[in-house]
């Protein structure tokens, strides 16, 4: 394994509905001069995706209101604490809100997840593919909190082109002794790395990773790989 | 920003108790030709921490022993399924079967986490200033399991010379609007970027991080700016 850079997009300006995405992160590449490889890594984060893909609702400022998105972005609500809510999204993911985002939004507008955020992966992926004959593989970034510990962190909340967990059960430690169940969920890391370059007021939408290892790369989606079942879940 | 960049450093051998670990690091950052300058982070993973400070305790092999050890190191155990434990530790860790190691440790033997990794980290820290005159951060590593969400990622244990959660309260968003609450938890995104080049089993204990905005630097730990106290804790 080589080094890891991970490298900013800048220069992107605001998302609207219909906007071509892949475009505008092409013609920013292409400012940086940057070129694309096969195996890079493209990572996009959930709101300008969610922009170009009308996700923009109206908001009148008020509680009520922002209380009524998310309990239609919710298919449950887990806890409650003041203004906050700890939600179930109908995906499966858990997160605060629901994700009904307030920040980075025109004025009387609220922005929600993507309706389907391994589709839009895909769709991204397919399309540099089809545009500049590369294979990249493609991660929508989410920023979420987490139980136990203090602090928010980007996540993944779409995928394509990677293997989102790595199963590193049955291969051996480096005394030659099998290691006990490893799945590492690499697209989280990857997702958290990103935003150690993106920030989160700067209106940076991408992130360009290159030089994962190639045994990362392959098939996989958040919601079939990631999301853990409630059955599965000590803690729901 | 610019580029943010993550390298392994390689060759180091198997570490046993009183080991010099900063001197480990230094003889491996030479034979990669790489020299250490300002706002560098190292990345240590706790097992080579916990092996040179003695961390390791006699181990039978049985599931018994096991949960005997489990049971010592945790102050709380918050969820058992068949034989795993999800613990709090005597740290205020979250982790799975508070943190007791059988994997890449010596037959016969079992890896605990170090007793105080912060100041494992701000030892580090004060060693490599002492020794090479430059002002890195540390981090110490970890791999946990995460509520919600399948998969390991590597999350930071201990931290020195880097502010472990970024405070993006009172700053706008590209509107101009004050962004929500936003405090992000660099330090873990830091971690789990690491993990990425390291992997598990190649015995490779140290990563070399470079390009964090300056910003990111200055005090914090994690017992005191990231261990969510069970008062504020949703879940527990």
């Amino acid at each position: 394994m080589s080094d890891l850079r991970i490298t900013a997009i800048r220069g992107v300006g605001p998302v609207s509905e219909g906007d071509d995405l892949v475009a505008l992160f092409l013609e920013a590449l292409q400012a940086q001069h940057e070129e694309l490889v096969h195996h890079d890594l493209i990572v996009v984060t959930s709101k300008v995706v969610a922009k170009s893909e009308g996700r923009v609702v109206e908001f009148d400022g008020t509680e009520e209101h922002k209380l009524a998105l998310i309990e239609q972005e919710a298919r449950r609500i887990l806890r409650r604490r003041g203004a906050l809510r700890i939600t179930e999204t109908h995906h499966g993911f858990i997160n605060a809100n629901a994700g009904v985002d307030l920040s980075n939004t025109a004025d009387g507008t609220a922005v929600l997840l993507p309706k389907d955020p391994d589709r839009s992966a895909r769709r991204f992926r397919a399309d540099v593919r089809r545009r500049v004959g590369v294979n990249v593989a493609v991660v929508v970034t989410d920023t979420f909190g987490r139980a136990w510990r203090e602090g928010v962190t980007d996540v993944a909340i779409g995928v394509a082109g990677l293997r989102p967990i790595l199963d590193l059960r049955g291969t051996t430690d480096a005394n030659g002794r099998v290691l006990e169940a490893t799945e590492v969920a690499i697209v989280d890391e990857i997702a958290g790395a990103a935003d150690l370059v993106l920030g989160k007021a700067q209106g940076t939408p991408f992130a360009l990773v290159r030089g994962l290892d190639e045994s990362y790369f392959g098939e996989g989606s958040i919601r079939d790989n990631v999301i853990r079942s409630a059955n599965d879940d000590l803690f729901r």
